[in-house]
């Protein structure tokens, strides 16, 4: 929770937020969010970006950017509908690892080398990776210094330029978070400010047409796991509550029921995404992301395998959520890959606990004030050793 | 479905949007609706007013005026808490009739005449009635001409003075809708325009403690009926289903389940009124809305009760969600008026139903395209006589 002091200022600069307020042994604390303000969903809304960016250009030498997932390279279903004008520019990404902070300095540099004025925009089209990079470069555009040294909460000082959000894939949440999660030489930790979050989102549930299907339960439970941690912390208010427990009946319908057709099920997973994001957005993750933050770190196993992996084995914190997550495993004939601790050493389990301790609002979330006296280095030790 | 080729236009000049695309035919048409920019939730938040205005005071000439429902009169708790300074001005205000066009004229010349400068904002706080005339006041002092003139779709052409809606119980969806219905002089129909969502809402639960236990349920059937128009509605998509089934779940644990505290149904409720507010934002209610406007043109009978003494009879279009309203009722020893209907002449009744049918986007998501072969004169008495 942040300080009360400076809330005047802050609802005077913010033109899109939700506030959460709470009482506390009698006091008012708060927590605020930027919304995405403009925000378009159908299937084939993905045509009306062009419209969308006309009024956004600067000026003609002022390029947009679209960063866009490697996979869709040659494929003109989608890149045919991409409208490139003047100088703009598709830089294609590999999403096969986490995105970086070195990562993000370099498309920077880039971007600011390769043309006479700053952008106009920047568009992420793509999963996660693609969508943190696309928020992380508009943030770096236009605040000084390296990547690294944003990690972490309310450290951006300037509005980074305008960026646009087209997931993929669904499940991230990362369409609506504030938050940009990024691998840096000392730590897996998100850029949370109230820059990061996308000025416009298209939320087209035909372009997930393409997405394989572990790539499709993993990302899913991405969400399915968002949930599970906002509706079990203690950051769990009304507000965040109605959006979780939307997002955890739509991962129920579709990764349990599935009664829906395969359009339906792209729909609603797309929704559930947004449901699940929001939820968090107002309240925290927990135990799952913090212990995959620090796989991720270290190994770079990729986020959602990664908190699948970790949440498998969380059932001493969420014994119902993880009870229905083994089922809807066994329903989608997935099987997780085992001992990827198998060969590590003291000092890479230390490497990994450090990485997930650092991340001290998710433990608060998930534990308690006092959760200092029940996460222990052992514990969490003992934990990454099953995995 | 509104024209396409203003698009453009339309993104440009909102700066916050929900864009709903949908394929018909084989050509995109699409549903834009302006977000309630800034939200504030938590029991207590009220305390936060004074803060939130403090920005928006445009000098100490151009007064904040409250409009504020007379059940408060006298009501320290509340009252003491209204930031008052300068010329600021307090006008209560009986919620005991629906909102009238004549109403909303004679306010905005009320507050032109008595302070030198246009206002810095009007501030709302009470039920859907308060709300709705904060919404009618702060377009009313910026456009020209009488209100009446203003009831329909997109009327409204220059942006209203900053406006803020602060409900006191908890159902109606006035918070976060792009609509002020009022009763005019020839017709009840909505001032529903991107101009008329509130700039800031304050969500604050404790704000319903004092509501008479009729009156909650009638409102909170106002939210019900919301979802089920919405979510058995041609207009429906995955955006607007996913709020409707949200507070329609809501609903149901309030109404029908009643495992909750009395705080929790309190903060549940207030967040059922918003995501069915959210729902029909995206959507359009139906079939009990369109008749219970006539009913309220005729007789004034008030919003909430009018709801649901036509969705009582209203099996035929919504059978599930009727059956459950039946039992609500029950639970909850709710007798509703009869025979309100008894002595109406041949030309009442034909005023409702001119009222009733002059709602044609109601009907076409209640029936569908062909509504007007289904829909006839005699079908709507025959309903009306038995109400």
């Amino acid at each position: 929770m942040r300080e009360i002091s400076t809330l005047s200022q802050q609802l005077e600069r913010l033109s899109n937020y939700v506030f959460i307020f709470v009482k506390e042994d009698g006091y008012m604390s708060y927590k605020n969010y930027p919304m995405v303000s403009r925000v378009v969903f159908g299937r084939g809304s993905f045509n009306q970006l062009e419209d969308i960016l006309q009024s956004k250009r600067l000026n003609v030498k002022a390029p947009f950017i679209f960063l866009v997932d490697d996979v869709f390279k040659g494929n003109s279903w989608l890149t045919s509908r991409i409208p490139l004008a003047y100088h703009d520019k598709v830089l294609y990404i590999s999403a096969e690892e986490e995105p970086k902070t070195s990562q993000v300095d370099e498309l920077v540099e880039q971007i600011i080398l390769g043309h006479k004025d700053h952008p106009s925009g920047i568009i992420g089209i793509g999963g996660g990776t693609i969508l943190d990079l696309a928020k992380a470069v508009s943030i770096m555009l236009t605040n000084e210094g390296e990547t690294r040294n944003y990690q972490g909460w309310d450290l951006v000082k300037n509005p980074a330029i305008y960026h646009v959000g087209i997931p993929t894939i669904s499940g991230t949440g990362s369409e609506v978070s504030r938050t940009t999660v990024l691998t840096g030489p000392n730590k897996k930790l998100g850029i949370n400010s109230d820059y990061t979050p996308f000025d416009q989102v298209i939320l087209d549930p035909e372009l997930t047409n393409g997405v394989p299907k572990n790539q499709w339960f993993y990302t899913g439970m991405d969400c399915y796991i968002h949930c599970i941690e906002s509706l079990n912390g203690t950051y769990l208010n009304a507000f965040s509550k109605s959006y979780g427990e939307k997002a955890y009946d739509l991962c129920k319908a579709i990764f349990v029921d599935k009664k829906l057709s395969k359009k339906e099920t792209q729909d609603e997973l797309m929704m559930a995404s947004w449901h699940g994001g929001m939820s968090i957005a107002y309240s925290q993750v927990g135990v799952a992301h913090a212990m995959s933050y620090g796989l991720s770190y270290l190994l770079g196993t990729k986020h959602g395998i990664g908190n699948c992996i970790v949440f498998d084995h969380l059932d001493e914190f969420y014994p119902e959520g993880v009870a229905l997550f083994k089922k809807m495993k066994d329903i989608h004939n997935i099987s997780l890959p085992k001992g990827i601790c198998a060969n590590l050493t003291d000092e890479d389990f230390d490497t990994m606990i450090d990485v997930a301790l650092g991340l001290e609002p998710l433990w608060e979330n998930a534990i308690g004030k006092n959760w200092k006296n029940i996460i222990t280095r052992a514990k969490l030790k003992n934990l990454y050793q099953k995995m």
